[in-house]
């Protein structure tokens, strides 16, 4: 997946999750800040790096965990534009990610899946996951969707409201920069407000309920069974690279 | 209607309302419960016993508003998947059992519909009932569906989501059964998890509200103007039987 | 847009949007106010006077903006039944007002438009306006169309579920009415408890937080900035008038 972030316009493709945001300092410059999440895209299936979940100390996870917590509220509540132009599978974290956007342009592929596939790694996807779940496809939708940890290839994506737009592969990149042009036309300032006006409410869930999540997460992770899962997982993933 | 609760596939076909449960003991032996809620067809077209509401006293009406408060929490809630096998008309208390189900498999007979049709019983559906139609069909349609008391027939039930499938007949015991395999292979810790995540602030919202709304059921069912509508009703069906 | 309010039905055709109000009196003789919102069309294109926004004083601003809410709160609360025939754009307030209403119908005219366009104004959508948006078409929806200020023509209207009816332009009225009666079929008293229920969430967010949204309003509308686009933007709707 790639994001188009703007008023800078930056892509990258690749099944790499990045997510990379530009700033302009108050003196009109451009600074550029490029936050990446996750490195080896054959571990981190979930978008988010397992190898950070397993074998660790409490300490760790909880380190860990604020940290994608801090990424995602960056992400949510950016003052830029963000397309994310997806040419890949985006399960779990790196469905999250897009779903974070504000716009989503999936290749039509249907090797292609997207969507928050948690139980299916014997995980619960955490609250705020589900809250920009049920903010872009409804309440009901998710309610199945998270429950059977389903991916969506892209016409059924498009259909759920998942994405906004499914285009032949060599026109998703075209097509997420004309997206962004479009919203690059708007006052950026009054975007911004009503971007935040919209989603503080989700943000704020997060924020207001941030250490109990950390700590959910450490009390999940550590359990016995889900640790012999993830490794089982991770092994599987390393023979498949040999 | 039939409920399919599991893991233990239970179908039950017919008109009447039936929750059935099944629970595994901490041995892993399966103790089977069966919760009736209704027992008449004929005289329960609001899913509930109207007959409970009639003639009563206020300490008879609080009771019987707080087990039907407790049979929905059961069901909204169960660790069991729930999936619903609509073979018959599904108004009022009907329509929210299966809508709080996972899975609504409905068949494709025209006389067969189904909604929340309380209005047109001269009867303010409770707020926690349109809570569970908002999570399934969203606001705006439920605005609509709530004041005018519709019965949605197949077609329209699905087009809004009020169920995920409808089918010939014939097959619903068949679709619902395919559909509870699917859902029993996930790991089922975790998918209890997540669905109690998705539904507790559903839940809570009762919870926090129970005996305001036991009490706002007392004061409207016990208007003059109220039972004697319901008197009315009643018996018009005793004629239908005879 | 022309608003059919009832029991009684009263409807007005044109493009100055009228809140028009049908009260019965205990003794059940009918007394009819009307509540003009807005005068001059072409000085009106956000359903509300922008003349009421420009080179005025913080009071003024105050005594403008609390009038605006309570008429919002008054038609959105309504315990008439309103049926908004829409035959020309409606813009920004004259959306939300359409949207406050039970029921949209449209003309089938391409050049009719609808949407909540304040960013193209300069203008950040009140938080209520928003709420009101999310509840008729979702919450994915209302992001993309408040931030891109979008107008929606009636095909589009109808499919995001903005309106709920498009019809060819002569047959408005009679399809508004032919729903107004469907409405009042129902049993006075109970539609409209039903109503109060459903609505009473979005109307409490509003009342809870309204001096702050006054607040809002008076520092924003003052901004030079602001100040100036609108007087730029008056200036252009009197020339053409000329």
């Amino acid at each position: 997946m790639a994001l188009a972030a703007g008023r800078a316009m930056l892509m990258r493709s690749g099944v790499r999750l990045g997510t990379q945001a530009a700033a302009r300092g108050g003196n009109g410059a451009r600074r550029f800040m490029n936050h990446r999440v996750v490195v080896e895209p054959n571990t981190v299936p979930a978008g988010l790096d397992l190898r950070e979940m397993c074998g660790k100390n409490p300490a760790h996870y909880a380190e860990y965990w604020r940290a994608v917590q801090e990424m995602w509220l960056k992400v949510y509540l950016s003052n830029l534009v963000l397309v994310a132009a997806i040419n890949g599978t985006s399960p779990a974290g790196g469905c999250l990610i897009a779903l974070s956007c504000d716009y989503r342009v999936l290749a039509d592929n249907p090797r292609y899946r997207m969507g928050l596939n948690e139980t299916l790694l014997g995980l619960v996807v955490p609250f705020w996951f589900k809250d920009t779940l049920v903010n872009t496809i409804g309440h009901r939708a998710s309610e199945r969707a998270l429950q059977l940890g389903l991916l969506f290839p892209p016409a059924e994506a498009l259909q759920l409201g998942m994405v906004d737009q499914v285009v032949p592969e060599d026109q998703v990149q075209s097509t997420a920069l004309s997206v962004m042009t479009q919203w690059l036309a708007i006052p950026d300032h009054v975007r911004q407000l009503t971007k935040n006006m919209i989603r503080k409410a989700t943000a704020d869930h997060l924020i207001k309920h941030r250490e109990a999540d950390i700590q959910n997460f450490i009390n999940f992770i550590s359990r016995d069974s889900i640790q012999k899962s993830l490794q089982v997982y991770l092994e599987n993933l390393k023979q498949k690279k040999h």
